[in-house]
């Protein structure tokens, strides 16, 4: 790529980058598209959430068109989160992510974690 | 995809995306990727950054280690930053967020914008 071709600034990348980055959203997109639909099989698929901030994050990502929210008027109602198109078409974006993380991250915080151990 | 095959959690992935969805880094990066090398480059590119945060945000990506910091001892000192291979890995995952964004969130923005127009 040209790095002359590129322009400095983006308007929506900068967006996008923020939005998906918002504390818990990545995971919970990551969680959807596994198949975790219940609320509260979404809620124990991320270590640390409360049910606060997952409803916070739902309710963000069905704004956004990102989420559809599914009420099953049985008994009890089963209400399901899934991934609308906008949503299904974040999956290669976050495995791209998860692939630059395993490669690039993964080893650096292993180093950190040897230097800090043979530091002490 | 299967999407059985995809474990509901994966702590890199979330580490990765909350970092480079911090506030300004994926601006920081995009300008540094088109070419903006010096302080001022950068913070010219990047509407309503502050130097402080700027500076915050460069030391966060060098600690990291995706961004260099060169200094050029010359009349005056010439201070660039550049990608290391960890910072130039990122540039497909970028485009691929910035692809996403045009595809899905330009629209969306459009249609709400055109939503709150015809209901003033």
């Amino acid at each position: 790529m040209d790095e002359q071709d590129l322009s400095p600034y983006c308007a929506p990348l900068t967006e996008a980058v923020e939005l998906i980055g918002r504390r818990w959203t990545g995971s919970v997109l990551r969680a959807v598209m596994a198949g975790r639909t219940r609320f509260s099989a979404i809620a124990g698929a991320i270590p640390g959430i409360s049910d606060r901030l997952l409803s916070q994050r739902l309710k963000e990502l069905e704004a956004l068109g990102a989420v559809e929210r599914n009420v099953t008027p049985s008994t009890p109602v089963a209400i399901e989160y899934t991934l609308t198109p906008m949503g299904e078409s974040l999956i290669p974006v976050l495995l791209e992510i998860e692939r630059w993380a395993v490669k690039w991250l993964v080893p650096a915080v292993d180093a950190r974690t040897r230097r800090l151990r043979s530091s002490s």
